[in-house]
């Protein structure tokens, strides 16, 4: 026993993208919140791309800062480019994505938590969990075995505390790979952790491996970037909190480059030493992320393959090539960067590599991702399988928030899967567990025209300020908003054009919020965020409720029957993964349908659609 | 044999103050370099104290600036306080120092060393050096056993070329050590390696351990600075660059504060437990950057010890408490700050720790940092028994600068001990060795009234431009500098004051340049680096004369005789260490004494003033 015991509400293990979320909702709960982390100077790093949101990921992105949370702050204080993904599609997919000032990114990050009151920030090695036999009989009936009561960190001392939130990332056990070289260690240049899996196992985990990777990173300076094609941000940068006013930013611009036939030629000449291919590697990566090997295998009729060419800083010359991620052996790499144009003379300043890590199938949570069978014990992040820094953040701030209400003899609170992305990705987690790195897509959700960008601040912040995560300038902004929405909404409503009711003029096609103000002058005073909720909640509102009333009949419809002859592949707008695994599977009904990992309500609601229009 | 070679003339290892300039030295040089280091983002890293310069090192940094190096610059333009030290004493003892914004710091190195053109920065751990047995007669007959060839690196390749700087720091066989816990590591944080020093042991250098020691930081936020006293910084911030003009920047307070008799009883009563005292660290420490527990037990009758709280940047609530280094346990690290004023409440984000490591005493090398047995290896930094960013960068020049030259078959430079601080450090190094971390004193140097931080552009830069270290914004910068330097010597010259030439006036005791500016308005013209120049030349001129003349005595008084009754402790001027060797060694000629390891030329000439005082 250690001579030296700290007392916490929370420990939180890790200070990645989980763990930043978590330790911070924590805190603002007002809990006393300690957050543990190996390096201080790496607390919030981007272990890979160098970058935030994206489809989907974006919409998270909005949904944490809605909740209080850190991310979006982060971003739109250290972008270097932003740009607002789909604009020509329906709001719905509009998805806001920067490119990030890496180190910039981390240092805001840690510059947050460490003026988080009530949250010690400390830099220690956790080596083991404290756990208790549990003896409560409700809570056995519950499945619960043991109890967490702390953590032991390096240097013989002991962190005890009623609730802890694990968010070790891509650390346990891990083993990097670039071709046949294999080195100990969750992210280059740094090192592993092994004591929390065997905690893990201990307890009688489940843990399983998956792998992801990482590209090359060359030096700019060294690109001829004069004759690859331009892509800048966006004219006006679209901000990703709701507390930032409009951005006033120096944006750098992003090149695109491709691979080409010499270069799908080279690595099919190496396959056979490529950790995946030889089967050195034998866990899954991220389907959605492959690496430019699985994508010449997988996509072998394509000549082609788009790289981007992302600054990884203002600081820095250094370029994240995104598209390009592998683990092919060093001269593999050597070689490739010759062929791609504009990268002829490039120099590769670190390589690309995979890395095998644990991770424990996530089924075994519950949705506010406590541990079943282990009362007190959270899991965020990498380590339930997930993948990207935005659905780590998501979780994060779930983890920590419900341990904080734990501590505080509350009850849990998770959002739904209609209210937010967030609540589909604990609930697909939690219910269908993942058999690859899961990441979040606008097809997992079934409610993605409620579940947009712009409107999280009005799905999520009222309850955020009745959970006490917010603070009150926050409060504030959110109130003048709804106001001025609500103003304008009347104004809509009682202005005529030619005699029709201006909120029944705007559902007309040809009628955007410009040609409204053009005929109603009075809605100049209407600022532009309050007219874009007014619009979109009008014009969309068929929409939606239509879609409300599609889940509605899948939920009824759970028993229906599926002929064995159903054809999944014809559905265009199905996605792949659920393509592939339901006509492997060929359910006998939804309701077999739903309990196949990995297929969601919103696959469901597709079926169900297509098995209507057949019958 | 591995698969994958890359070729270059100068590889350097670690990208460190001492790594970082070597390689950029060499690369400026047309050498084709590489500079590989465990992880990119600690490139030009400060382990330790977030400060740039001090006594005898700012000279240093401004000799390194002078040589066209990295480090004056980069504190220009990254510091957050700058102060000239000492600017009551004469001229060779004012000493620039300034407080770093350390990821700054660490970014603007890295970013100039991406920039370099003919510099590979890379991604890569060494594991072992390759050499094969030497062969040439001459270089046999002059001891040398081996010669380098290149390095292995982790993933199974290699890196060829003819010489190789080893710039490990404190990596090599690292042990940290906080009370009675250990962890292999050269830094808190990351990891240690084994190889090199292996390689090391096998070509039969001899291996010897230093430690060294770093104080713990705390998060500001917890810190009542009210009640400290500030230390702000200068009014006019003075550059260490010769090329920054006037620095534009927002500096920030350091605050000062102390131990007392509780704190020491604490310390006392808990020796048993710190592992310098329990036996479980042999090595030795720098003696001048002593920890806690030893200032404690050295200076036993001092009931205070000053402790300045500086700030780690402008991103970041982390204070780094300048003085009280330590290695005692994490429990007395808590119970000390409560203690301290100001620091009651103070959060600990990071303890402090001590680390152990390998070194090769430096006596095993040439001036020009080559090793004697193995050709075409040179070692610079940490590893040769030195402490100090500034000691590691002036050795790393001149490493690197010299390694290029071997490559391109011209001779070696190396600056004597009347042209630079560095040559100073790497004459005492190579000759005396170091039986404790060597950090430079201005007492170390007997030409300290020509070695001053002022001109040592007019003593470096001209050699430097004939090394071809310089570019021509440099060149350009020094020629500019000198013309009004010779301009305001022929206006002096010219001008008579009262009949007396200007030049002789200036001489009294009681002008200065305003006076002289006073007097003779022509002056006006001149700026104030040349008139500071001029100022000093001619007021110092008779003692700089004294102080030559001294030193060549004392190369003919080699063999005076030092009467065994001779009392070392009463030569006030001489630095401790000297008393403290001298007076146990007793040697009995001056002769004698200079073979003393860490006897400077600079205490013999003191002595021998003594010596002719009593005869
Ligand atoms: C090589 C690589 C490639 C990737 N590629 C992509 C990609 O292309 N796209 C994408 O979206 N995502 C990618 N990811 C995933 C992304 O980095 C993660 O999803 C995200 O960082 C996960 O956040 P996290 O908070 O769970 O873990 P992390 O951000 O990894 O944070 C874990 C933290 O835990 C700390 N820690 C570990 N062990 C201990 C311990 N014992 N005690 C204390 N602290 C500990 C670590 O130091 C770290 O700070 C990649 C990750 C890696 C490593
Ligand atoms: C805990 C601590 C306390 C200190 N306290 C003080 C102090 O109070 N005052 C003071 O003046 N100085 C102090 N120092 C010393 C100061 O940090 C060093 O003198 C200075 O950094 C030495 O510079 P360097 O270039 O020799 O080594 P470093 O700056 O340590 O750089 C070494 C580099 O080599 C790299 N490296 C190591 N092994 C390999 C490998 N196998 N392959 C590739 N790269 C490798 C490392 O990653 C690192 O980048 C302290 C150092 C430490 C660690």
């Amino acid at each position: 026993m250690s001579n030296v015991r700290y007392h916490y509400d929370v420990i939180v293990i890790g200070a990645g993208h989980a763990g930043t979320e978590a330790a911070a909702a924590s805190a603002r709960l007002g809990a006393r919140t300690a957050l543990l982390t190996t390096n201080l100077d790496t607390v919030g790093q981007m272990s890979c791309n160098p970058a935030i949101g994206g489809v989907a990921k974006g919409q998270i992105v909005r949904e944490v800062d809605a909740l209080g949370g850190l991310m979006g702050q982060a971003i739109d204080a250290t972008g270097i480019q932003f740009r607002l993904l789909n604009v020509r599609k329906g709001p719905a997919m509009h998805s806001p994505r920067a490119q990030a000032d890496k180190r910039g990114y981390q240092q805001h990050i840690k510059l947050a938590i460490e003026s988080q009151a009530g949250l010690d920030l400390r830099q220690e090695t956790v080596d083991d969990l404290i756990t208790v036999e549990e003896t409560d009989p409700d809570a056995i009936e519950r499945g619960v075995r043991h109890r967490v009561v702390g953590v032991k960190v390096r240097g013989d001392a002991e962190y005890l505390a009623p609730t802890v939130v694990l968010t070790t990332g891509t650390f346990l056990q891990a083993i990097m790979h670039t071709g046949m070289s294999t080195t100990a260690g969750g992210r280059a240049g740094e090192g592993t952790t092994q004591g929390i899996s065997g905690a893990l196992g201990r307890l009688g985990f489940e843990i399983d491996r998956f792998k992801t990777g990482t590209p090359p990173r060359l030096n700019a300076k060294t690109i001829d970037f004069a004759a690859l094609d331009v892509q800048p941000g966006d004219a006006v940068p679209n901000p990703f909190s709701f507390m930032s006013g409009k951005l006033d930013v120096q944006q750098m611009p992003c090149h695109l480059t491709y691979t080409n036939e010499n270069v799908h030629q080279l690595i099919r000449d190496n396959l056979d030493r490529a950790p995946m291919y030889s089967g050195r590697i034998e866990s899954r990566g991220p389907r959605y992320c492959p690496s430019i090997e699985d994508k010449i295998v997988r996509f072998a009729d394509k000549s082609e393959h788009q790289l981007f060419l992302e600054p990884e800083g203002r600081q820095t010359h250094e370029v994240y090539v995104n598209g390009i991620s592998t683990s092919l052996p060093r001269d593999v790499q050597d070689q490739m960067f010759p062929l791609i144009a504009g990268c002829e003379k490039a120099q590769i300043m670190r390589y690309g590599y995979a890395v095998e890590y644990d991770f424990c199938p996530p089924t075994q949570l519950w949705p506010h991702l406590e541990t079943k069978t282990v009362a007190g014990l959270f899991f965020a992040g990498q380590i339930n399988g997930t993948t990207g820094y935005e659905e780590a953040a998501g979780q994060g701030l779930i983890a920590g928030l419900n341990a904080a209400r734990l501590v505080a003899g509350q009850s849990t609170w998770v959002p739904s899967r209609d209210q937010a992305y967030i609540g589909v990705l604990v609930d697909d987690l939690v219910t269908a567990g993942t058999d690859e790195p899961y990441r979040m897509f606008t097809s997992r959700a079934e409610f993605r025209l409620l579940l947009r960008q712009d409107n999280a601040d009005r799905r999520l912040t009222p309850i955020a300020n009745e959970l006490g995560l917010i603070d009150s300038p926050r409060r504030q902004r959110f109130d003048d908003k709804k106001k001025q929405i609500e103003h304008a909404m009347d104004l809509l409503k009682k202005i005529r054009v030619d005699g029709t009711p201006g909120d029944v003029y705007l559902r007309r096609s040809e009628v955007d919020w410009d040609v409204m103000r053009g005929v109603a002058p009075e809605l100049s005073a209407i600022d532009d965020e309050a007219a874009q909720q007014c619009l979109y909640d009008i014009k969309y509102e068929g929409y939606i409720t239509r879609q409300k009333a599609d889940v509605e009949k899948q939920r009824r419809h759970a028993d229906k029957k599926i002929p064995a002859s159903f054809d999944y592949l014809s559905i265009d707008a199905l996605r792949i993964e659920a393509k592939e695994k339901l006509n492997r599977v060929r359910p006998v009904s939804l309701d077999q349908a739903k309990r196949i990992s990995g297929i969601t309500p919103a696959d469901l609601a597709l079926v169900l659609a297509h098995l209507e229009n057949r019958s």
